[in-house]
């Protein structure tokens, strides 16, 4: 069963589809769909384990499927028939790979095994019916060498040294330079290794090399680097790995062979023409590790004419047929095209937008179909900045562009000291000979990669672009000494922290203090946002607190303003001195309160007095800001969340510290008297958990007259923008709310000032009052808050925070690395909305909520409404609207359009 | 309609009856009931006005409802035809009581005028008419002075100095003791000062006398008296007061008149024999004041046998006729008997009890109505220690045994300053002339209560009864100076903050240093609690650390342990340095790893090998305290929690900092490095809101080997302690869980050290494996973890905290009374359950974790499983048991089986 059959655990190529992924794996699911459409005779045979095969090895703590055995004899069977060769033959040797591949592409986290089946004597077998020696050897040193590291985890330098000393020894500069003898001696000498390291000798059994290296794929799932980039890219750890056994084809037949990838567009920018790599004399896994420099894609229709027009034209064929951008693995035997692996191609953001948008032109998709080519979460590449183009950058040196943007920031020459910085706060350049898939955390913490080796289809290039981190690969003026923690460029010397910038769509690399800017957004991206405007349902506001912020926003096509924090107007340098005045004055008002006893003598008179001045400055100031904000806003609805933060945060312990000693040195008694008290109100109002303390409404149940001086603003603020002729659609937020009485009683107080003001300034301004959801019970009570409420907006982190009891504060530092690690999440919750917790609250008060007032507005406005994942939640969930950051704003569109794709299929 | 009719909002006596409580409020409800009883005769005729006349008069901001008017004049027509007189008739006139009632008793809590339809031409008329001018205007002078006060809002005081000018003028020792001419002078006064007070003149019309009256009652309801009151006793705002309308009878008209209460039986202590105070020519409101030392019920026989014989006769039918133990209010007019009031007696816990049991030997009640009459609440009093018998006390003074149970504590003269020493953590002593409606928070905050002044019906008796707070009432030789902040017994002076001990039971005040001891459970006490456990079906465990507390635990019926804390053992004063000492080598460790990158060095062994010998350490120990515990507990499920707070906790930053300062002045370089980095640790782990960080569960992710220390001491524990013969039962519990994961990996972890433990003694102890159920996650995915679990137990305080987003530490002290006031809330989530948040969630997660694992036990060992709200709230959610402190275990007993008995009736 080569082509044929279909067994409990395997299948062979020829019975498998496109539609088969889950059990077959993209691998084996895109050989088998080539199969179909290329025909047989371009696509080497073979047979599929299936990721159920992989799953019951798993659960049964790696023990093999009952079956398997004889089912793998019987497609290995198969396979030796159609082939006419089999497998350990002294004399024609079957050859076979044996590679993994995941529902879903993990490039590089996989392990495969090339040139399975050589022995001693096969090898000599190979080397007499091909009449080239030199080729059986080096395919034989290479299959000890990959069994080794990948089957027995032998380290990979101990085979790499030998290489480099063989290849110095006989002077030559590649490895397809060796001849026949040092191949022979390389080969011994690996399997020497081979023997110290493992203590066994290496199998010269096909038989056990094949069940050894399925073995190692099926393990090779639960490595530490697959585990990483499932973690990062969100796939579950249940799915397990399908195992491919296919015939070898060999690039390493000489100047007439080679192996490539090729992509059926540009690669980097999504124009259509096919782009690729290609190395002559050379096995496919040379091509994907970087570590040599291939030739152009063009370079081969000079080199192989025939097998490049063949190429382009099977790319055509596969683009068309899947109705997406291709990533084909080929091979070039002896002048003649083999495909081993079709997949969509990672694209960074650009390229995915104007293959989305030719794709519709081309009529190879309706606009809803290449929407949903789109990775959203890596548009945010497009909305990373580039260097200033009017300023004059001094090229350090350059490299490959790699992956789009630019991104300045310290030199780190590890994963781990970039993680350490990033975690300091500092914007990270992770500088690297290459990457390997250890990398893959070092790549998440920096803001930019810089390698001395490797090209477009290198490992740094396609992890760079599919995180959506800008990347200069193949720089290779660089001499990095990681021991010494220095790299050199010519005379010049880079410590660790040191600054650099890099530009990943030039490849340009320089040490200028060279300004960044926002980009532009492409005629691609705008229609690709138009048409996401047009298909989604779910609105998208953003979270912005300055009118520069809100005015970004409006330029990302944000429909109005989510969240608005009114604090962040109390933090301004010129207002500290004042807010520390206004909530000192609050406090000692109310002590003096209670010590009267509810009555009024002096110190009450005094203390409110000062309490309302304050407010009143305050107010002043808080209105023109929200004036600004209004006008900036033109009729588009904002969100006002009143003041929310614990009160502490307004008045640090330190700082009155501070005044106390300075009063104390100054030797006036009034003073030190004044500093104390401030002291002990700041010390009283310290809390052990301020982040389930006093604060959002309950500050404003203590002191109802701050939030009284805000809707005061708010509605003069609104007053003042109606005169520019549009009126203004004000929301205000009552933040924290657990009870339904806390809502009742502060929307009085609401409703009361903005009457009055209104009253006092002889207008009419409507507005609407609503709570943030972002606490337990009140998804649990919404139908009794829904009866006082014109919307909810549901604010996630906090909601998350409770939910989970994670304060976001000290976890994400502390246990929630290593939760990631251990496995026990996939995400961070704080990313990607938890949906059984978090979802399931937000869903309980959606239907509650709505049941009890169905005209109530829905929104979120957590750091959540600008993740793809959750803001498919969130259209599923019934919401109105997201509010995310300004940034993310078109990422959150095009996350919304294709919900409702996919809604609506 | 006196007697006859039934209106929209009002309703004759004679048509209620005691069903219908929740309209006519209890008192109109027990007026109705008596005159179907009693018959007419013996009840003065009138009428009520509704709850709902009152919620309508609420609702629509204090108008009186349409229809009102003319249904009162409607039933004082009839009123005034039964009885003959004419309200307001200048010859006869028809006097009125107007009695607030509201749907459960609270007493002195509202409003009740006295005497209404005296103005200064009826009561020459009523002079006239009975013969008697001392009596008629001393009926004036109280109805002028009751109007002022209660309608008007005159401070009592400027009325009670001219009485006291007055009796001084004239040599009176008592009120009584004044002539018609003295009354008649007090009379203008009164009328002065409510002119001045009012600037208006005493309103003469008897119809706006009542329609004021009425108001004046309605109002009441919101007064903060009221308020406070319901707060502390958990009674819904919305319900309303009703208005008892009703003919005057007189007390005060003479030596053969009086009023009083009285009880069915003793109302301290139960036993069968009736109670109460009686006043001699007085109105009722004197008796209730406590201001005027009463008489005894048995002076009444000897004084005024026919009354007497009457009053006996009829207690004995209503208690029948009730089935509980009754507290009347009379009147004896002219030596004739009538009945103004019954109601369910008030009773501390001792009577409570003793009633139970004796109406259950009498037949009265069966011992499921038995047990419901038992507030459980009030239970706590019989666990309150009370005088060490042993101990010689020196009585410094005594007065009324008015509530039982010892108590001792600072000096407080104002509930003000009760309150503020209480919230610094001290026993308070509540010491007042008298007690009124505005203590009622006062008492919740002392220890106990001691008055100069008033009685066994004196407001302080009852409430302090009412509250389980131990009261010694009428120690007449008290000399309080408030202003001064002094009493003076005698020589002896006491200062607010000076030790005081009182014991309620007897009476006795003393400045000795007096041991508590607890109490013996009476014979009573012990019946009730054996019906109890025959009739629940929810168990009943404790929460206990100690083997002390688990004895206690027993003792007062546990059955078993259903929350140990193991880090309670971590803290005693020889473990400290060794529990530092563990964790800092721990977190040592966990950096030389990180730093080698997991590989193996000098640092990561030496770290180890410390964490791993101060693990084997503690762990000894902890095997020893646990084997005590076990043992105690012979056989008895215990519910043993791993290792739950934050890792600072263990590791004082302030320690760590002294100790670097002893260091650094040592000069010694090894220690001061030493101890900085123990003071870096220390800092590092501190966290912004530790409640929501690394705790719990997730301290045993990154530290896996201190679960396997406490799991090992344990199944050690285990092993020794079924040497003894009776196998322990033994459940581990893990603390603080969100998702499945974190319990499938602590299981493992569990299971994996269990296991080696056994097979290294050679042992087989079965255990369970469960987790607390503490976070809102943990709810909403029980069905997942119930799938890894054999058992939950939720954590209701930390639940509350994460539901409702409230930082116990914070709230309590902050806005959480605040909330109670301004009636956000009516009792504090962290005492009685939050239903609709908390609650909501524990259903959901009993219904998913039962449905994915029909085997698993629920528990509580949150501090609600000691409320009997919250335990009613448990039962009918079906959990199997709760766990509370040992103290509260028979509550819970009762509790559990009156939630049984509700439910199956």
């Amino acid at each position: 069963m080569p082509g044929g059959g279909k067994g409990r655990w395997v299948q062979g190529f020829s019975e498998g589809s496109r539609e088969m992924r889950d059990l077959l794996g993209g691998k084996g699911a895109g050989i088998a769909e080539m199969t179909r459409v290329l025909g047989a005779e371009r696509v080497p045979a073979g047979f599929t384990i299936t990721t159920e095969a992989s799953v019951a090895y798993m659960k049964a703590d790696g023990e093999m499927p009952a079956g398997l055995e004889g089912e793998v004899d019987d497609a290995l069977a198969g396979l030796e028939e159609a082939s006419g060769k089999r497998l350990g033959d002294p004399d024609d040797p079957l050859l076979v790979s044996v590679r993994s591949g995941a529902r879903v592409s993990m490039p590089g986290m996989l392990d495969t095994v090339l040139n399975l089946g050589l022995n001693d004597r096969s090898v000599e077998g190979l080397a007499a019916r091909t009449d080239d020696g030199r080729f059986a050897w080096d395919a034989h040193r290479r299959f000890v060498q990959m069994f080794g590291v990948v089957v027995s985890g032998i380290p990979a330098p101990l085979f790499e040294s030998q290489l480099r000393a063989i290849r110095d020894e006989h002077g030559a500069e590649r490895d397809s330079d060796l001849e026949e003898a040092p191949l022979r001696e390389l080969t011994a000498g690996f399997k020497r290794t081979f023997a110290e390291e493992t203590g066994g000798q290496f199998p010269a059994d096909p038989k056990e090399q094949l069940w050894r290296a399925i073995a190692a794929v099926f393990d090779s799932w639960n490595g530490r680097r697959a585990v990483a980039y499932r973690r990062l890219n969100g796939i579950p750890d249940e799915w397990g790995t399908a195992v491919n056994v296919q015939q070898m084809v060999f690039g390493n037949r000489g100047a007439t062979s080679g192996s490539g990838v090729a992509f059926s567009r540009d690669e980097r920018t999504g124009e259509p023409s096919p782009s690729g790599d290609f190395l002559a004399n050379a096995q496919g896994e040379d091509v994907v590790a970087g570590t040599r420099d291939p030739m152009d894609l063009a370079d081969l229709a000079e080199r192989l004419p025939e097998a490049y027009a063949d190429l382009i034209e099977i790319l055509t064929k596969l683009e068309r047929h899947y109705g997406d951008m291709q990533d084909v693995e080929f091979t070039v035997e002896n002048g003649r095209l083999y495909l081993l692996q079709t997949r969509a191609a990672k694209r960074p953001a650009q390229a995915a937008v104007r293959f989305a948008s030719d794709a519709v032109d081309e009529q190879l998709l309706s606009r809803e179909e290449a929407l949903t080519t789109i990775d959203a979460d890596a548009l945010e590449a497009l909305l990373h900045p580039i260097f200033d183009p009017d300023f004059e950058v001094t090229e350090l040196t350059s490299g490959i562009a790699a992956s789009p943007g630019a991104a300045r920031g310290a030199v780190a020459l590890s994963s781990a000291e970039a993680i350490r910085r990033a975690r300091r706060g500092e914007d990270v350049i992770l500088v690297r000979q290459f990457t390997e898939a250890d990398d893959v955390e070092g790549f998440a913490a920096a803001r930019g990669i810089l390698t001395a080796e490797g090209g477009k289809a290198s490992h740094a290039a396609l992890v760079a672009r599919g995180m959506g981190r800008p990347c200069v690969a193949g720089a290779s003026a660089l001499r990095i000494d990681g021991d010494a923690g220095v790299v050199r460029v010519g005379e010049t010397e880079l410590r660790e922290g040191d600054f650099v910038a890099i530009e990943g769509s030039t490849g340009t690399v320089t040490l200028d203090d060279v300004p960044l800017v926002e980009p532009e957004i492409s005629a691609g991206f705008a229609r690709v946002l138009e048409w996401s405007d047009e298909l989604r349902t779910l609105g998208v506001r953003a979270n912005a607190d300055t009118p520069t912020d809100a005015e970004k926003a409006i330029e990302l096509g944000a429909e109005g303003i989510g969240l608005c924090r009114t604090e962040h107007m109390f933090f301004g340098e010129d207002r500290t001195d004042l807010v520390r005045g206004m909530f000192i004055a609050a406090e000692r008002w109310r002590r003096a309160q209670a010590e009267s006893d509810g009555g009024e003598d002096e110190l009450v008179e005094t203390t409110r007095t000062e309490f309302e001045g304050a407010l009143a400055q305050l107010g002043e100031l808080q209105r023109a800001d929200l004036t600004t904000m209004l006008e900036r806003m033109r009729g588009r609805p904002v969100t006002v969340r009143l003041l929310d933060p614990p009160l502490h945060e307004f008045l640090p312990l330190e700082h009155f510290e501070g005044e106390l000693r300075e009063a104390e040195s100054s030797a006036d008694e009034a003073k030190v008297d004044e500093a104390r008290e401030q002291v002990e109100i700041a010390r009283d109002l310290e809390e052990t958990n301020p982040m389930i303390g006093t604060r959002g409404v309950r500050l404003a149940v203590l002191y109802p007259q701050v939030y009284e001086m805000q809707v005061r603003a708010l509605i003069g603020a609104a007053a003042a923008a109606a005169e520019g002729g549009t009126p203004p659609h004000v929301e205000i937020m009552v933040p924290l709310v657990a009870y339904e009485t806390e809502l009742q009683q502060l929307r009085e107080v609401v409703e009361g000032a903005a009457e009055a003001t209104m009253a006092e300034l002889g207008v009419e301004i409507p507005y609407s009052v609503g709570t943030m959801i972002e606490l337990p019970r009140a998804c649990l009570v919404a139908d009794r808050l829904a009866a006082s409420a014109d919307f909810f907006s549901f604010g996630t982190n906090d909601l998350t925070q409770t939910v989970l009891g994670f304060s976001r504060d000290d976890v994400e530092g502390s246990f929630l690395p290593i939760y990631l690690e251990r496995r026990i999440i996939d995400r961070s919750p704080f990313e990607t909305l938890d949906g059984p917790g978090v979802g399931r609250l937000i869903e309980l008060a959606v239907e509650s909520g709505r049941g009890s007032n169905p005209e109530i507005a829905l929104g979120v406005c957590g750091e959540h409404g600008g993740d793809p994942a959750s803001v498919r939640f969130f259209h599923e969930a019934g919401l109105d609207y997201v509010s995310c950051s300004p940034y993310r704003v078109p990422i959150a569109r095009v996350a919304a359009a294709q919900a409702a794709v996919a809604d609506s299929t």
